[in-house]
This record gives C-alpha cells, sequence and structure tokens, in this order.
C-alpha cells in the first residue's frame, strides 16, 4: 500500500531519538534472556493505521520479538480491541515500545479523523483529500495514513502537481499569463490548478484551460455557483478552513474534491497500548 | 534556549520532502530576479514558538532573503498580530513558505496548549512536564515548544532517567530489587523514579530510597493521601491521562509534577499565515 | 533554473570520490600560498550547461577561489571560446579541476545532444522530452540539462507521473480497467498516460479518456494514421528508439512529444578544458 | 571481483531517485499478490558488466524477487541472448525495472567500447587504462567495467598515484624538483608519474628517477622516439585524445598503456530490455 | 550490555576508511573460492572487551564467515589465549582483519587498564568511573568498555547530567545562584553535581542541596576532611589527574567515585592477533 | 597540510555525542549574552597537531567565538606555553570546550610520541612511518598528526598500496606467484611490497622484482644481512614491534624504513588545558 523506502531510516532515528544511549532502566532491571509476551490494545474507537511498522521497529531493536497482527490497515477498531500480539525478547519489547506507538498512535489518528470526514461526504460523488500541511519527515507516511482513513492524496509536494495560488497570479501578472507560463514549463504528464476566489477568476482560468480550479475560502451558495459556472469544464476543488465547516453541506454544492490540512496539521493520537 | 545541533538538518530534509525536484509552479510563473515582502500573521490567539526556524528555512533556499522577527519565544500573541516580517527574493520566499509554517504551527500549538495547562496550576507549586510521546524526529523542539509554554521537560529518553513501570518491576522481581539493580548499573548523576499504583508500591519505593514517585491513575484522593504518606522523602509526579483532569484539583494534592502527553502527541497547529 | 538542493552534497560527494586522503601531487609540488588564473575554454562546438557548478566545487574546497562565468547557460559556444575564468588559490584550483570538468562536460553533452534534436523538429509544433534513462544519481541534473539544450522533461519518477505500460496492461485486465484503477487511487493533480502499439489499443484508451497517448515503436504512417484517429482528444507522445530516426519526418505526423532516451543515456562528453 | 562497500546505499539512491514516494502507476493497477516471470535480453552484441546488481536492486524492494544470471561478468553476448530470468512480485519487478537497466545499460557500454579498445591492441604487449573522468559517484563501478571489459586501471583518484603534470611542473620550478618533492611527501609505496611533452622533459623526468613518464599529445613518431629514448628505465603511458586515434598504431610504438578517458566519459549504453 | 544502534553504521564506515576503492592485494592473490581458518589470540595478559564486534565485521563483507566467540566480556585473558575462532572465505577475513581487531584491541585496552584501577581500590566502596575525555565517535564503545572491566559510567555527555564547575560558578554569580539556575531549568531527573575546590565552597554546594559533590585536585588529606564535612549529606567524587595517583590511598579517604580521564584519553591497546 | 573533506561532519558528530539534546548545565546557569576570554596552555612539554580544528568546532556551535592560534603545527611547546587564545560567546566556548580538547590532545599526543622516534633516528637515513593500526573514524587525522611529528606516511589503506603478506604468499602459492598476480591486477601506479621472514624469501623477492621489501621481526643482525643482500635493489621496511626496540639500532642496520603501530593504536594524550 506504500512505497515508503526510507521506512527502516525513519524508524532507525526514532528509536535513536529515544534510546539514546542506551535504555538503563531496562537493561539493569530486565535480564538479557527474560522474555514476555503483550498486546497492542485500542483504548478508544477508531481506525488503525500504520501497523506495519511493528514488526520493523522490533526487528531493527532485536532479532527475536513475533509480532501477530491482528487487524487490516484502515479497520475500525473498538475499545478494547486487540489489535496485535506481540512476543519475545523482553528487552527489546520494553525498549521499543514507546516509539512504536509513537508512530501507530499517531498515523491511527489521522486515519480516523480522515474516516470522520469521509463519512460526512458519503452520499456524495465529492472526495476528501490532504494538503502540503504535514509533519517535517512523516508526510509519506501521513498521507498513507489519510488513505488508509478513506480519503485520497493530493499532490505529495512541489514537483508532482501545478498549483496557482494568489501570489503566483499576481507576479505572473493575471491567470492567462500564469497559466501559460505553466504549461510552456512543467511536464505535460500534470495538471494545472488554479486557486480563484471570485467568478471572475473562476471566467478566466476556465479561458485558460486550467485542468483544476480551486474554490478558495467561499461560501457555501458562491461555490454552488461555481460548480454551475464551470460545467464540467475542469475539476473543483473546495478549499480554506473546511475542518471547520459541515462537509456535508460543502459536498451538496457538487464539488469533485474537498481538501482539509487538518486532517494532519492538527492531529489527536489514537488511544492505543501495550499491556503484557 | 536551545543547542539542538541537527536544525539545519532537520529544516534541509523538509524542504527536500516539499521541494522535491523542484517548486515547478513558482519556477515557471515567478521571475528569478523577482522580490516581495510578507508578514507572518497569527490567525487566532497562542503563544510562538519556533520563530528562529525562519530565517533558517530562507536561508536554506537562497542568500537574499531577510526576516525580523516580531514577537519573544514564548510570546502570547492575539489573532491580527504581525509575528515576522519577510522580504526578498519571491521564489524562495513562495518555495519556503509552507515548511516553514508547518513547522512553526505546530510548535505554536504545542507551546499554547502547555501554556494552558501552566495557567490551570498556576496557584500550587505544580510543574507541568512533557513526555516521551512526541513525534519521531521532532523530540528536541517539541521538548523545547513545551518549555517555551511555560512548561519542564521530564527526561529526553530512556538514557537520560531511570523510570522503573510495572513490567520492569515485575520481571526484577518488585520494586526493591528493581531499584537496587538500577542504582547499581546506572550512573550516579541520574535520579531512580518508581511507577506506583497502590500505598503498598508507595511505601516500598521510599524504603528502596526511590528518588521520585509516579502515582499513576489515581484518583485526587488517592494522590492527596500518597502525597501525606511520601512527606517530602521523595518528589512525586502525577501521571496517567492527565489531559482530561481537573490539572487544578490534581496540583492542589500536592504533587510536584503533572505529565501529560497529550501537549505533544495531541497538537492543535496554531493558524499562522504568510500574506504578501 | 533549478532548485537541486541536494547540489552540494552531490558535489562533495564527487570531491570525495576523486580527491580520497588528499591530493598528493599537488599538496607536494604547490605552495600553499601559491595562486593561479586559469580559463576554462571549449575544445569543440556545443552547448553549455552547468557552469553554476563551478564556483561551488571549489568554494567546498576553499574559500579563496573566484569564477567569473562568461557564457549563458544553454548558450551555444564555439571551439576556442573562453567560458568562464577562475583565480585564486593554485591547490584548490589543481585539486578540483577534474570534479569541476567531469561534471560540466557531461550536462554539456547533454545539452548539445538535446539541441541537436531541438533543432531537427524546429519547424513543427513537436517538442523534444527526455525519458528516466538517467545516470543513478544525476537526474534532477540532467533533466536540467536537457531542458538547458531547448528540451522539455517528462515525469521526473515514478511518483509525478501515471504511464500505464504493456506490462501494467495484462496484469490489470487490459486498459479500461488500468485506467479506472489509476484514475481511482492516484492524486487527481496527475494526468493519465497509456503505451499504445495498435490502432485497437489507442481506441480503447481513449475510451478510457486517457489524458496522454504514448504510440511505441510505430512506423511514420502507423503514427500519421494514429495522431488522425486521436484527433486531438488527448495528448501524443512517440517513443521507441526515437535517437535513431529522422526526427523531421516523425514530427512532421503531428505527434505533440517525441520521447528519447539516448538524451541522457548515452551521452559524448562535450570537450572543455582548464587552462592557466 | 570487486569490494564496493557501498552498492547497496548507491542502489538504495537509485531507487529513491526513481521511485520518489510511490510508483503510483504499478500500486494501482497491479495487484499486490501479482507474480510475474521475465528476461533481461541483450538488443545487440556487446559485452556485460554489472549483473551482480540485478539481485541487489530488487532484494532492496522486496524480499520475493528471484534472479537467475545467465551471463558471466565480461562475457560477449548477441542480440538476443538472455543474460537473465527474473521471477517474483510484479509490483517489484516493475518499479525496479529503470533501476537495474540504468545500471546495467551504462556499465555494460563501459566494458563493450573497452573490450572494442582492447582488440585493437591485442597484438602487442599495450595495456588499455582508463582515467578519472569519469561519472561522480560512479568512479567503482565505472572502473570495475573497464576490467570486465579487459581493459586496467589507472589510479583511481589524487590520493593513490602521483601524477605531475605541466601545471605542477611550473609551479614547483621543473621536473627535478617536482619529483623530489613529491618522493619526499608522498608515501613511499607510491610511484611518481611526470607527464611529458618534449625530449627535453623526457630527459629531465628519467634523471629525476621518475617511474612513469606519460607522453601526452604526441604524434606515433614522437612516441617511437620517445620510447627508444626511456630505453627500459621506465614504465611509459600514452595520453591525450586517443579515443580518437588509431590505437593499434600506438600500441606499436613501444609504450607500455595507452589511456582513453573517452571510456568513461562519453559512454553509449548498450540496449538491454526486460521482457515479461 | 549496550544497546549501540549505531554498532554496524560505525563498522562500516571503519570498513570503508580501511578498504577504500577495494583490498587490491587480496582481490589479485586470493581466489574468490579460497577458504581458510584462523585464531584470534591474546599476545599478552589483559582483559577483553567488544568481541561482540568479530561476528559484525565480517558479516558486512561476507555472509560467509563464521565466529566461534571463546571468552565472556570482560573476562580476563592470558597472552597464548584463543579468544575467538573465524573461518570461511579467505577474503573476508583478510580484508576484515584490520579494521577487526583495531576496535578489539582498543576496547579491550580500556578494559584492562580500568580493571587495574578497580583492583587497586577493591577493598574499598569506591567506584571508578569514566569522563567524558574519550575518543570522538567511540564513547558509547569506549564506556562500554569501562565497565566491562568493572568500572561505572559517569554521565555520557552535557545533556544527561548536571556538572557545575568552576566557569559555570563565576558566570552565575556563586555556586548557590547557579545551583538553583539549574534545579529550575533542568530535568527534575538529573542530579546536580557541583565542582568544588574549597571547604568553603563544600559548605555552599552543601547548603544549596547539591547532590553530588566534585574534590577536584585535592591532596589526600583534603578529601578526608571533605568527607568529614559532607558527612553523607552528598555523593562525593575524586577527580583531577587520578590516573597520577595511589588510588587505594584515594578510596581510603571515603570518596564514592574516582573519576579518571585516562582510563579513555591515553590508552594502550590490548596485543591481539589473527593466526591462520 | 591535510584535504580532509568531512572534518566538518567529523567535528559535527562529535558534538553532537557530547552535547546530546543540550549542554544543561551551560543554558542553565550560563546567560546567553555572557562573553568570556580564555587560553590554551600546554600543561606539558611535547608536540602540538591539529590546532586548526578549534576555529571550526566553534565555529560550528556559533559564529561569535575567535580563535587565535600561537603556535604553529608540529611546534614544540612547553610545559605553560599559551597555544591558543578563545575569546566570544560564554556559553559556545563551555559547550565546546570538551570536544575541542579531545581531538587536540589526542592529535598532539601522536605528534609526541613521533617526534621522540623520528628524533632517536636522527642520525640516520632512516624515516619513521605509521600503519593501519589507526582508531576507526580518525584515521586520516592521525596520518597527518604523525607527519606533524616528523614521521612519513605507509599507505594510507588497503587500496592504495600492494603489501603481499604471509597469507597471501601462501593462498596465491609462493611469492612469486603472488607477485605476479599483484603486478597484473593492480594498478600501475602502485609499487609492490612482499613481507620477508628469511633470507630465502628476500631472495625471492628480489627475483620477483618486488619494489619493497619489509623485514618482519627480525633481530638486528637478520636485518643488517638483509640489507647486504638486498644491495638497493628494492627499498626495505623493518617492522614487527618497532615500538620496542632500539630505534637507532634498527636504524643503523641501513633500512629505508621503520614502521610502528604504536603510533597511532597507544596514544597518550597530550595534556592541554583551557583556562578562562
Amino acid at each position: 500500500m506504500t512505497q515508503f523506502l526510507g521506512l527502516d531510516d525513519f524508524i532507525l532515528a526514532a528509536l535513536r531519538e529515544d534510546v539514546g544511549t542506551g535504555d538503563i532502566t531496562t537493561l539493569s532491571t530486565v535480564a538479557e534472556d527474560a522474555t514476555s509476551n503483550g498486546l497492542f490494545i485500542a483504548k478508544e474507537n477508531g481506525v488503525v493505521a500504520g501497523l506495519f511498522v511493528l514488526p520493523r521497529v522490533f526487528a531493527l531493536l532485536d532479532g527475536n520479538v513475533k509480532i501477530k497482527l491482528l487487524a487490516e490497515e484502515g479497520a475500525r477498531v473498538q475499545k478494547g480491541d486487540v489489535i496485535a500480539e506481540i512476543s519475545g525478547t523482553s528487552r527489546a519489547i520494553l525498549t521499543g515500545e514507546r516509539v512504536a506507538l509513537n508512530i501507530l498512535q499517531h498515523l491511527s489518528g489521522i486515519a480516523t479523523q480522515t474516516a470522520k470526514a469521509v463519512a460526512a461526504v458519503k452520499d456524495s460523488k465529492t472526495r476528501i483529500v490532504d494538503t502540503r500541511k504535514t509533519t517535517p519527515g512523516m508526510r509519506e507516511l501521513e498521507k498513507y495514513a489519510v488513505r488508509a482513513g478513506g480519503g485520497a492524496n493530493h499532490r505529495f509536494g512541489l514537483s508532482d502537481g501545478v498549483l496557482i495560488k494568489d501570489n503566483h497570479i499576481k507576479t505572473a501578472g493575471g491567470i492567462t499569463a500564469a497559466v501559460a507560463a505553466a504549461r510552456s514549463a512543467a511536464p505535460h504528464t500534470l495538471k494545472i490548478e488554479v486557486e480563484c476566489e471570485t467568478p471572475e477568476q473562476v471566467a478566466e482560468a476556465l479561458d485558460a484551460r486550467a485542468d483544476i480550479i480551486m474554490l478558495d475560502n467561499m461560501t457555501t451558495a458562491q461555490m454552488t455557483a461555481a460548480v454551475a459556472q464551470i460545467a464540467d469544464r475542469a475539476l473543483i476543488e473546495a478549499s480554506g478552513n473546511m475542518g471547520d465547516r459541515d462537509l456535508a453541506e460543502v459536498a451538496a454544492t457538487g464539488v469533485d474534491f474537498i481538501s482539509i490540512g487538518g486532517l494532519t496539521h492538527s492531529v489527536r493520537a489514537l488511544d492505543i497500548s501495550l499491556k503484557f
């Protein structure tokens, strides 16, 4: 579901950040050959994502830890559900626990709030998408978690999508010029999206043959009007503090996508614990 | 206030994650020699932290961007306050904007919710401290943001503090044995903390001469009793879903520290924007 | 023109590869305080690209080397033209010379052969584009050199473009299914390209609403027919050993793009030397 | 045949450069559990080198891909020959294909043109050697490919050989002084080579007891005379645009080595493809 | 006994430093399929530490080398004792030998001289501890070797212990102010140590409730007096050129710890060789 | 004198190892704007090497520290000599002090004991050279320190010199075969050295035209005989526990080089301190 080639490096960095020069509590109080069994348990309802990090965290510490995953990626879990079993070297389990949970709870938190947004628009064709408002170093995993929660991904960064915003428009001398410049310089494999705030801008973007039009900070009524104006000549994305809006209402305007920064910039970790 | 030797590496990694093979929108629509001025503006009330990343983000992209910081670290800002001015190469400003804001909003979010917790206990001697429930790769910055918000830091990781938890106690054969083992193996510069859930455990930890006793998931009444039982023979930390508790009430029990995982694991970004 | 955030790291790695534990010839025969002047001279006609690496190579060795660039990026140079002047610490100039030339000659070689291909189609609307057949570690610079030579870039890698090839088609169960699967899973900011070898495949791709159709290994006549069949309903890319074809003839079929792997996989370095 | 300790890092960097945030075409159109078989086939005659990278490329993507190599390193292959078989996870095969071929075709291109040069001098004692005119980041692999093609290696970089060129001679105050300085400062395990353009320089280098004399940009007649002058008192290397010379004629002058920059700076990739 | 997460990276860096572009002697004179057996033998009496690096050194070069360890970590060995057996690919054994021995001899040298110091104080309660005077890049391994030799560790670095020295005292305006400042800013999990040179300083440190008092460069008589003055109100560490002192005499003063920089800054490698 | 391109990376790694998450003592007790002056003072007689690291250590911590070097590299210093002055931000000086001294004292220790060995053979033509018995990660700096102390460098690693030892001889089937194999495979820029223990081996090495003969573990009389036997037909290196031998006596045998592992594997740090 993901091809994050840097996953082990990411986990190892997290382990080094936490373990430092050694987990002295565990090294001093737990015998080298002690073994333990434990359960990863959901302590509240939600959607899990990132369970694949569990085996890697412990493998990077010690070869003798076994993980059995009991939930699918993107599955809804209830408070009390066992989502994974762990057994093996006690020291490795105790030392890796926090890093494993920090990643798993964060990704599951994203999946959970994405699933909530997706559910809100389930009676429409509208898709919930993420933004570039992610945690430094975690974008690939966080965007994965959005997919696990049922959302879709917007561009991953500045090089795999053209999104002409107000400041670009100003500098380029208008939407028409900006779209032309982008079409000439960007790879032909990328669509061109233009941020619009008024019907006039929408009209100009359509004339310039923009592939996607972003309706920025519009009221529901404005969006409804813009959808009619665009009339299937471009894809339509609703944007701007969408985390605070009634998503069903926005979806009802007929936009194709609603992008929500809060999916990744304001994450409430899903409560999960490891019980021996 | 911080000596994060990896700051530039951290920012550069964030820039690479976002910029990828180039910000094609900006490169195609904005002239190489264009310059711009902009303002970083708070869009809601809060406490700012991490403004020092702004000059570094843009310096790593281009030598010709100037930043003037208008708020102190840890300062309270109101909606509409200008917290920094930026001027220079338009391309660098547009390309670096998102990374700069992603870091600044996250750290300011932590400082804001820490300040809220600190305010709740302001009439007591109790200090608000963080935990190891941080975002992978950001612990040093996140713990800095807790300090900026008026909180204090618990240990940074597994090697700069001894914290004997229930699983260590089980494996070591009891609190007495665990404390003795830790005292014998850990550097003498570190205090020894023991997690306790009952008065009997508190008594055993005191007999073992633990330096710090953590009261885990206790009611207010249980904490009040434990504080009396300990009678200044050890420092006392209250822990366990403290994010959901009435902090003033907990502080009133007389504990020295309240540790709150939510300060860093469930962060609501402070809304800040860059306006040209 | 490029935002290669890893440029210094790339150059430093190249320097380490060449300098090893020290340039013993220079260290033993050239005094530490000796200074020199030199000229970078084209020894054959061509197009230069990558001159911006010169200042960085020597800056990474020593702060006391000055470079004056005398040619624009993408400029045509004649045998004998001076393209840059260098002056400063003799040791740094002698030690960095080879690395500087290795990069500059390679990128200029790419720009030169790209310019040749672009010239061949200059009387058409057709654009010359590159491929993913690049040198490991140099893609961003090589694709830059293609642009410097007048060409355009195809996608940079597997994540910023959807290109459905024969093997994908087989596995997905046909073009229709493959395009539908890609549209559902890929970010909406990316176009979808389908590789076609027959008129039937072209027809199916059009029905599936592919954004771009690649005509693979077709004769000129086949391409002419395909262009007519497509009738502006999709962008058209000609591909398959195009380095050995008469490009003007291919362009005359009306395709939008001709992609040529040889631009980057079979590079003849442009002969440039440093003369004291 | 090689001890390139950085091979996996090199391949992983190449994969990250190509895969970016994920091969979206393959991830969306190919099922996770699909498997495929394929053949690596030479599409023209040549000499193969670097087959050992194939197993590593796919192992770094997925544990379930098997490679069976059907050609020896340095073997001549004919158009149509199968040089390796691959089977396993379809996704990994499709995602890794381009990186694997980019490396293999480049190294085989070097081996092929080296073999051509070696064949040209096969009736002499003369050896074909490479130079430092290599692709940044690939020197160790490229010099390996030269050996696979039957050539020999000159020094790998500036620290494992002393080569006194005209600029060193000028700065040091003549050949005699330069050789003395190098002998005094360089490890005694390294030979000292001097670049000579005239009989007078050859004489001075011999007097200074140079171990190797490089004849730079000389005519065949000049080289013949120099070989006689040197009379076995030093090894002799012919250099200077040797890629454009009649190598048999140069070898017939009696030089020990002919160094050719073009072996590595102007590589024509050997055409190899992966067929399912 | 150690959780050095960077061990493989450390060893790989050491191998790259030694192997460079390949062990040409071994590659040219030893057949690829040759195998050998060898013994690691102590050539003098001492204490061994770091045997766990042996399997990793050779595993990183080649999968076909087996190591059988014949001594425990921290064991005393006599001249002539076999401490490990090795068998497998000759090339890997010959290429890795020097790096393996360089690490093993260094760590065993530290363990040996630590054991000597520990023996000198064996009739007291005093513990021998190390300092931050370690070799850059090797602190974690060197401090491990101190433990293997029977010593204990002082803090690992500047962030896991508070040690207020003369310069801090001056700047802070006295011991009282410095201790107060540290107590307020440092994590509550760390003890506070103060360096004292006079009885007055000791008195002030005790009043400030320092947890540990370091007696710096005191005579035996002065230390005896200080121990009496402190009267169990703080831990006591003797410091200052302790490597040149009569350790039994120092221990007899009643100090809790003697810290010795020479354990790690002036190491005499233990002579160990690999015999085929 | 050195071209250690990784110097800043090396120092930064050392700083990170020591500073960890921050120098809490200094941060809490020393004001951010405090400044200090200090002197680096030799506390015993010796030879200094590595002073160039001082400016880099503090520059990497803070831009506001100035260093004035008062001794040349390789200079003899007396106890009490001031070798450098430092002034600037107190926090940076205090935080960087230990890392700066750890490197400087180690390199100066090497230079000091090298100078002692060089002095012992000063009445001969014999040169003192180092070995590959160095500290992992520090070889380039340590070999520099040997040169600063008046010694010369042997090969830096396994790729810049051919040294055929007993185990290579055995595997290759004798000295003659081993030398022939090496001559055929190694770059022609490298000399070939053979380790010999008997007159018969010396004779065979001479017949094989070895460039350098190493006399391993021979008595003075045996070395004298071997020098006569070789009669200027090869360079001669004396080796084998030379650190314990009378170097003047060994030099008097007429060998060209004496290699001493102890110069780098058993280093006594030169005592240097920083006084405010």
